[in-house]
Formats: C-alpha cells, structure tokens, sequence
C-alpha cells in the first residue's frame, strides 16, 4: 500500500494497479494529485463528466495522444506537452480553444514524485494557456504492458464568425508562412535520447499557439488553413495539405527559419529538419495580398517574431511540394520519408 | 513494409513504427482502416479538428481511457467498449451524447486484421447509437512499451433544460434504483482470462445506455443522480455517492437482480457481486414519491427490463453504504475492496 495516513505518499510510493481500480486507492490519487494541482470550478464539480455552458455556434473538437520518450525533456515533458499538443490543433481551424480533458494511462511502479511533476507541469501549462482541464480519467497497466505515462487530451474550442480555416481552401497563389524556426523539439528529444551535448542546450519549442492565432485571425480573418507541423515536419504537413486540396507548393530554402545549432545537430544526426518535429510553430497559408498583413500580426507576438513567407501555393495536379535550394536548384520534398523519429510527441 | 500495391496489407501487416510517424504510412492507415470504417461528414473534413455547430446551452464533456484484457471478451472488445463507456459517463449527467473522439496508443506487433475488428466493431456501436466518431489520433509505442490497443475516447453531449443531475444532489429519503443485473461485465472478463467454462456462456452487458436515459429524463425530470457502477462496481459507486453528497444508504440484498450463472461464477472465483464491474447498467437515486414512475419507465426500455428499487438515501454523518442480507442482518458494504479485478475497462 502507497497510503500513509490517509494520503497517498507522493515523494516515496509508486503507482500500483490499485490506484486504476475503482475503488478507495483511485479516488485518492484523483484527490490528493490530479484534483489538488489541477483544480477549477468544473474540474472541482466531481462527477464523471464536466458540465459547462457554451454560447450558440461552431465548435471544434480535437484529440491527441502523447507517448513522448523521454518523458521529461529540454524545454518541457508530457505534462506540458499534452496540453500545448491539443490546444494547438484546436488552435489550427482558427478557434479559440476553451477547455481540456486529460486521461492517464500509467505503468504499475511508475514514481508518484514524477507523475506528481507531471500533473504540476500540465497543470502550469494550462493555466498559463488560460484552459483549464474539466475531466479526467485514470488507468493502470501492469509493469512491461505500458512505458511510465501515456496521456490523452481532448479540446474543445469555439470558432469565432467568419473565420473558416480548412486544409481544402489552399489554393494556387497563396502563400505560405511559418512562424518560427523548424526542427527544434525533435533535435531537444533526439539529443537527449542520445545524451549528445551541445554548446548550448537545445531546448523544445513546445508551446500553446491560440494566442498567436487569435492575433492572425483578427488581423487576416480570411486566412484559408492553419497547420502545426509535429510529427513529419514541414513536410509531412504540407505534402498533406497539397494532397486534401490537389495543389501544389514551391518553397525557398532560403527562407525557412532555423536555428544555428539545430542545423548543426541535423547535419551530425543525418536529419532532414523539413522533416523533423515542431510543438510551438504553425504554418499558415492565406491570399498573397494579405501576406504581408498576416507576416506583421505573427511577428508582433512573441511565438511568431521569427516569422517568414517561405513559399507559394501552385496549380499542379501531381501534388508536389518543391523546393528551390540554395544552389539553385529545386528538389522534391517527399512525403515517403516520413518515420525519422519514433515517439516525438 | 506493410503496403501492398499502395494500400495497406490488412489481412497479413502487423503495425509498425511508421504507422505513427505522421508520414505516408499513417496516412494510409488512417485513410484505409479508420476513415474507411468511421466514416462520417464531419471526419471526413479530414482536418486535424472536427468542426461542428451547437446549439446555445449546457454541454457535458467527459473521458475515459480503455485498457481492457483480453482486448476481446464475450459481448464485446475494446472498440464497443470504448464508445460505451464514454457515452455512458456523458449520459449519466442526464445529457444526450453528440460527438465522440477516439485515441489509438498501438503497440508495434499488432495484427492490423485485429486492429481492423476492432476499428470495425467501434463502428458499428457509434452507429447504433447513433453518436459519430468526428476525429481522432493514432500514436505507436514499441514493442513491450504498450499491449496492443489502447483507447482513450472522448464524449460531447448536450444536457436537456431543467436537467440537474449531480452526485451532490443525493439527499435522505431518495429511492435508490438500479436498471438491471450486475456483475456481468467482470465476470465475462474473468472467464475469459481464466478460461472458465459454464453451462451458458457469460457475456458482458456492455451497452450504451443514453437512450434509457432519455426515457427515464423525460419520465422524471429531476432524478438527483445518475451514475454507471464500471469500475469498483455497485458498491464503489454507492460509496463515492454518499462521500460526495455527506450521506448515507440502505440497500435491500435481496431486491438486487443477478444472473444465477454470474452468482454462481463469483462464488466459484471469490468474488463479492457489488465489486465487480458493469458496462450497460446504471444506478439512479430520485425523490421517493417518484420511484415507481422512473421504475416503470426504465422496465419500458429493453436495457432497463430487470430494473429495480434496491435501496434508500439515509442520514449519515459516517457516509455508511449497508446492506440488509438475506439473514436478517445488516452489513456494511466498506470501500476498501477496491481493487478486485485489474484493467476490467
């Protein structure tokens, strides 16, 4: 038993299969960690849903898994993660993201001290980003069917009038920005998998994007499609985007924003970094007119100051993303290479 | 590789590391197996959000994570389980469920035939209970890191005007109703694992339970609570009930349906019936002067048949659930047992 006096022992215990089983052990882990860090009026209300008033509209609902390895990295972990993941796929159909749910899978010896840092750092996230997490769910798996914590959120986000973002309304003239360097997360957890050091510490860039979004909405309500490039990259993501709206794209190399060291660690690692992670960048693609209005919203907020026009949307029915090199050359930015790293989010 | 001529090998692939990379291979799996199977409007969007209009009120949100082994059970597997146990926590707030989501932690290894089964009996559970699955996720773990499915779904409902269902809203004098027989669930799953054989096979009760919802709001519009005994079974439920509302229960043992086959496999394994887990029953606590209406409206619905008065809410400071045996006596149904039977859901 984890129970001293009544309350669960946060600094020496660990998760066992009771603490999944319905019963006395499970309400107290509920209370003594997920209700006492992660507290709000709904979350508060106790019952097995959340109950919340909405106005008249067009919501959005998005849900994401989050099996990151390692769980605690530079720049955050899963807690932070799982919040910031979610909130930025509601984010991307242009909606304001209202609230969160969150359910755990967790592995039987699991430390209660790090799960307890876990919920901490979700919980900061969420307030940070203004979300509370109104229900959650707590599961056990024995030791070896699991790997420490798994969690799950679900978004639920309000559309405001007039905005109508869609991967489908890419069309041919658009053009193409992102909001900050590329790669980031993916090289933070590749180092730290592989222990490698650099001179400076390569952090994530996990981070909630809705407040980005809130600015480019207001400044461009027209923008045609929103898309956070996680797992796959740029690539992944754009080749997706040219696929659902049979289009195709041109970038400039030259454009897209990385930092120093990130370049430096894809060359060591043998890593294409349009194909790497992101967690705190978004591209966007809206009517070239309204570029360079979109451009000076992203780069007045903090999340966008590095922002860019990388690139324009064409007419072509092979779908292809291309990009001029540095060279001055143009390559194609395939879609099949796209497992580079397992686990990224 | 698992594609074959482009698609995915379905009959003869196992999931592999590329199925949650965010490339091609996803795609395919996503477009193949889950869209192919899901299918509906709004997941055919194909955004990363499902996008949805509701109408101005009160909406319910909840979550719940799905571990279940044997991830196929008599009655069952994990893909109906999953879209009833979600819809079942959104309906125990007295609301009609709208929306699902759906989260996939697969382990690599696994049968994508299996997977399909399931996908495929997911499915047909939204279908009949006519609640669409509007987006979802896959993520892939390696082997020995998971065990082959998880599932965490998510459910959106809307709660009908003069509605107020809430544990807190247990008081003394209420009737204690229950819709059916219990033990069905854990007793199904035991079986299994065990390879326990009986004269009749023991299915599980798994069911989406909104529509006798909905017959028993519309009959009694201010039933106090609703709540499905999973986990911890009757027993837990009643338990967090009375913790929740500072009262206390009565339950009359002889009055609480059971099948004599499940009665006789608890026996058998060592099992107390009030402990072990349901996935298609509800307790429901109201007025006293309205029990035999919600009764009889609950008996009209096929999942409410055997529905009966087990107990009342007494005047507790000691928040006791008891129960009068068949003795005479009077025994005190503790929460302590919580943990009967690991991963049930």
């Amino acid at each position: 038993m984890n129970a001293v006096d009544g309350k669960i022992a946060l600094r020496s215990g660990n998760v066992d299969m009771t603490h999944g089983g319905g019963g006395r052990a499970m309400a107290d882990l509920i209370r003594d960690l997920f209700r006492r860090h992660l507290h709000n009026p709904i979350l508060d209300q106790g019952n097995d849903a959340a109950l919340f008033s909405v106005p008249e509209g067009r919501l959005v609902m998005s849900t994401d898994g989050h099996v990151i390895s390692p769980i605690f990295f530079p720049g955050g972990d899963i807690g932070s993660l799982a919040v910031h993941g979610t909130l930025n796929d509601v984010a991307m159909s242009g909606a304001r993201p209202l609230y969160l749910t969150a359910g755990f899978i967790l592995e039987e010896g699991y430390p209660l001290a790090d799960l307890e840092r876990i919920v901490m750092s979700m919980a900061r996230a969420a307030k940070e980003a203004g979300v509370p997490v109104v229900t959650g769910d707590t599961k056990v798996v024995e030791k070896g069917k699991g790997d420490g914590v798994f969690i799950t959120t679900t978004g639920l986000g309000v559309v405001p009038e007039g905005v109508h973002v869609s991967a489908e309304r890419a069309a041919p003239g658009q053009a193409i920005l992102l909001s900050g360097t590329i790669g980031d997360h993916g090289v933070a957890i590749l180092s730290k998998r592989e222990n490698l050091e650099f001179e400076t510490e390569i952090l994530s860039d996990s981070a909630a994007l809705h407040g980005l979004v809130a600015e480019m909405v207001a400044a461009v309500p027209g923008i045609a499609v929103l898309r956070d490039p996680t797992r796959g990259g740029v690539a992944a993501t754009l080749n997706e985007i040219a696929r659902t709206a049979n289009v195709g794209m041109i970038l400039d190399e030259a454009a897209i924003p990385m930092k120093p060291d990130v370049s430096a660690a894809c060359e060591l690692l043998g890593l294409d970094p349009l194909y790497v992670a992101n967690e705190g960048k978004l591209l966007a693609l809206c009517a070239a007119e309204d570029a360079d209005r979109l451009l000076e919203a992203m780069r007045g907020h903090p999340l966008g100051a590095e922002a860019a026009i990388i690139g324009t949307v064409t007419e072509d029915p092979a779908n292809l993303v291309q990009m001029k090199t540095g060279f001055g050359g143009t390559r194609v930015v395939d879609w099949l290479a796209g497992e580079q790293l397992p686990r990224i989010c």
